[in-house]
């Protein structure tokens, strides 16, 4: 499969649910992805090829709680480096740095352990989706605490018209698959 | 490495914190294992080694929200087969299944989607650690809803003392790590 057949492959594994999680949200579903091994293994190949192409001196990919975790740990032993856990507050032992971020309704706070990334080490941030990018901007703010330099941001999935990567800037966002 | 290498290795990268997340509880703390690529290597060939030798058969791998999912799509993907998830109560969209469990205070509730498995598929079930069982018995409650055949239930850390494993009978567990 090329690059492509993987992209379009992708797109025919995500599913729309309308009302999901609250009345008016038009949730995409990505388990299908996650279910079929091809197509999992697509999204993994593009990740892969993406950061080796533009970022091959990254040093760790950091993974946000909890679906960044199903890619971050596959595309960080492809490429032969470690995975760092961004966290829900309190999910975390031992000494750890934590940022707050406004939601819709109310506050979050997300967490990383203070030893968990060294000082320039170089990072590859990946979540799910990219929506208004809330939670990604707190995250990029929570390992730029420990003085590490972002490289990129990798989401498969880009909702457009939230205009999330705008909020990143200067931080670059790549996304697989982009809906309006 | 040979499997004792791995094992030893796997020892070694796990670290303790006392009184996490409540006082009197020593918390395992895997995050080191993530961040060596080294290590979580050792883990995953553990993981794959064990399934391949005893349960061949395996269709699919079911990970719990939300650690289970730093291991089993890589197990997954290893094997060639579809990665399941089983997350907590009203984060996965479309018609699902649930099955309510008892935790030391109060209750919680698991759900998988309604078409995540087919009937007769056989599953192996991952998490990252075994304690009191709760958990994981109400993940094989919910596969077998759905008529699933449940090979295994794998653990990277299992806490004897907590006798989760006596809990699950007759379902096997089998854990890369073993603590009193």
């Amino acid at each position: 499969m090329c690059d492509q057949e993987k992209e379009a492959l992708l797109y025919r594994s995500v599913r729309e649910f309308p009302d999901f999680p609250a009345p008016g949200v038009l949730f995409r579903d990505i388990t299908p992805v996650l279910k079929s091994p091809e197509a999992f293994t697509a999204s993994i190949d593009l990740f892969e090829g993406y950061v080796r192409k533009n970022f091959p001196q990254v040093d760790a990919i950091a993974g946000l709680d909890s679906r960044g975790f199903l890619f971050g740990p596959l595309l960080a032993q492809r490429l032969g480096i470690g995975f760092v856990l961004i966290r829900k507050k309190g999910k975390l032992p031992g000494p750890t740095e934590s940022v707050s971020y406004s939601l819709e309704y109310g506050k979050a706070e997300i967490e990383i352990q203070s030893d968990a990334v060294d000082p320039g080490q170089k990072i590859v941030i990946i979540d799910d989706l990219l929506a208004t990018g809330g939670t990604m901007k707190a995250a990029i703010e929570l390992l730029q605490c420990k003085n590490a330099e972002i490289l990129s941001c990798l989401v498969l999935i880009e909702l457009t018209s939230l205009k999330g990567a705008e909020k990143l800037q200067p931080h670059r966002v790549h996304s697989l698959l982009q809906y309006d």
